[in-house]
């Protein structure tokens, strides 16, 4: 057990800590010890999935033990957050006979997380819930902020809750197990809170993208610990997205329309917001708002994690798919879509005038066949 | 359209007025003005069910010209009140394009108001619902104090969210229409609130019991404002039902277990309570904490209203199968049953040490097929 830090969340009655450190799943006394003063009552849920609980599903359990455990485990990939596993997992807490005193454990990925927060929600009407997130892209996003939902046909994220857990417990040490595709989509995120809200940040991670690339522990936890920190102070001053918390979703309508219209199939969420925050930077750029050299930092710096800069144009996607897609997102407010856009490195901002032509046209360039040469 | 009277439900930043009033829905003009200002948007998703959307849907419609209105009717019944209805009800909503700042209206009873409250509160992580009950228990009850559920084959409103509305529109006008049956049963909901609560409202149904049963409008008024006054009084107390809350559950332990017992096929659900009342005071008669007469005057009372107030021997319901279905139900705390007792007419109190082998003991007497003279 190497030394901890800590990122208060603070939302008064429902604020919460999140612990960042090495061990902290994987060392059974060390995760007992976090979990014990959360824990609501005797009864407990772990919910896995069927990659993540061999690696550590046993620990979780000794951690635990004299509590009444159930686990449920779901099939591994964002397809299966859906409302039919959503209900399975309902299912199995009303036959544990599990109270409304009972603690769901998300063990595993954004996926595990999201799903298991929004069962938490809901399961007579609210039980409490920890997020134990196993990969880069849980625990530096989807695991803080109290965000919960499944994924409805027509669109991600569709239906949801706010819903805080009890505490978040990141043990870096899981991230030695996470195949890199993964990895490199977490980083996605890091980049993404230094280009919206520090630029400071942002040159860190230029500096130490090497480092980071190759998981230096000590790089790892202060890109975790301050994406954790850029993520608290957005929540805390806006927990149910009323306004400056649309900043996190900077490349997320954008990426959220290229997951959809690939069907969820061809990128992996961070690499579909690897793309979206380019593409947003670029469209500042095309409409005059945003210097052109900022995507171009962006970009490098998003490849150095080999990471997609580009809708990869194999894929066939029109910019008439996309525009629908966009048109269904949540962030869509009375109609008139809503973008978040860069004014500069570490500062961005919610836009409702986007204008839908000038929109069209770019993206009918930037998704045209012919291979060009952008950023 | 004759005087309103108002009762606020004080809950802060959730705070919110129930109106009461004959006119409220059936008068497009009158409904119009309570409307537009607590519509949080344009867009207005309308849910009835195939039974009242012919009576009330049209002049709704009228009430909102110049908004964008889609509707939604879901089958007549509690065996909609699904996760399966409530899935159609989200794509309906994804499939009209509708934003964050929608505004769902519930035009019905209880299965209407639970289903679409709970939708909304799920709808893009929750959305601005109102409520137009037009049953005299969704009027009296589920319309007020924002509780949102959907039912699990294993068990009533086991998947829901604490959801308050902008406000609930009490229509006494959209009594003359429904059902005796379903009168009855709401009038099961307001005698609850006598003996939980205030031992002289109780009294007063008593001497107007005539009055009510032939829906004298007057009497009826009253009737329903101190039901939501007491409602309002509890719920402001303790919204997420941490203590007080539970009184409201009084009869409805019994109740439910007798629903899940017949398959919700047999009693309405304010049929089932009145059954419930009575034995839960019988239980408090049997175990020594209540006198005799109080169960005589409930049953009493509630006959005026053609309530059953004994389970029906014919449905052969065992000991055993309600005992198992109150075991799963959510007022089980870590495996203790969870009983709301009356200590007098007024006084209810929450117990948590239930003597299981008394209560079977109990239970097995009142549902023995010999049909005794009980009360």
């Amino acid at each position: 057990m190497t030394d901890r830090v800590q990122v208060d969340i603070e939302l008064g009655e429902r604020g919460y800590a999140v612990q960042i450190g090495a061990g902290l799943v994987t060392d059974a006394q060390a995760l007992r010890g976090a979990l014990v003063p959360v824990l609501s009552g005797s009864e407990v849920m772990v919910v896995s999935n069927e990659r993540v609980a061999p690696l550590y599903l046993e620990t979780v359990r000794e951690a635990l033990s004299g509590y009444r455990v159930a686990e449920f485990l779901l099939p591994d990939g964002e397809r299966f957050k859906t409302l039919a596993q959503f209900e399975r997992l309902q299912s199995a807490l009303i036959e544990a006979r599990f109270s409304r005193r009972c603690t769901l454990i998300a063990l595993g990925g954004g996926v595990v997380g999201d799903l298991t927060g929004f069962a938490a929600a809901c399961y007579q009407r609210g039980v409490a819930f920890v997020q134990l997130p196993t990969t880069l892209l849980a625990q530096v996003d989807s695991s803080v902020g109290g965000k919960t939902a499944v994924n409805h046909p027509l669109g991600k994220n569709m239906i949801g809750a706010f819903h805080q857990p009890r505490c978040v417990l990141v043990d870096t040490g899981t991230l030695a197990t996470l195949p890199s595709r993964e990895f490199g989509a977490g980083m996605a995120e890091v980049i993404k809170y230094g280009a919206i809200a520090d630029e400071q940040f942002f040159d860190w991670l230029e500096t130490r993208a090497t480092a980071l690339a190759a998981q230096d522990p000590t790089a790892l936890t202060r890109a975790i610990q301050r994406s954790v920190g850029v993520k608290a102070e957005i929540v805390a001053a806006d927990e149910r997205e009323a306004g400056r918390r649309a900043l996190l979703n900077f490349g997320h309508t954008f990426g959220h329309a290229l997951e959809t219209c690939t069907h969820y199939e061809h990128y992996l969420h961070g690499e579909a917001v690897a793309v979206g925050m380019v593409l947003a930077a670029r469209f500042g750029v095309a409409s005059g708002n945003l210097a052109a050299s900022i995507p171009e930092r962006l970009g490098k710096l998003l490849r150095c994690f080999a990471l997609p800069t580009e809708v990869d144009r194999a894929l066939n996607v029109s910019a008439a798919a996309m525009l629908d897609a966009m048109g269904r997102d949540k962030k869509v407010v009375d109609g008139q879509l809503r973008l978040i856009l860069l004014r500069d490195l570490g500062t961005a901002y919610v836009t409702d005038t986007v204008d839908a032509v000038e929109l069209q046209t770019f993206l009918e360039r930037e998704l045209e066949p012919a291979t060009g040469t952008h950023g």
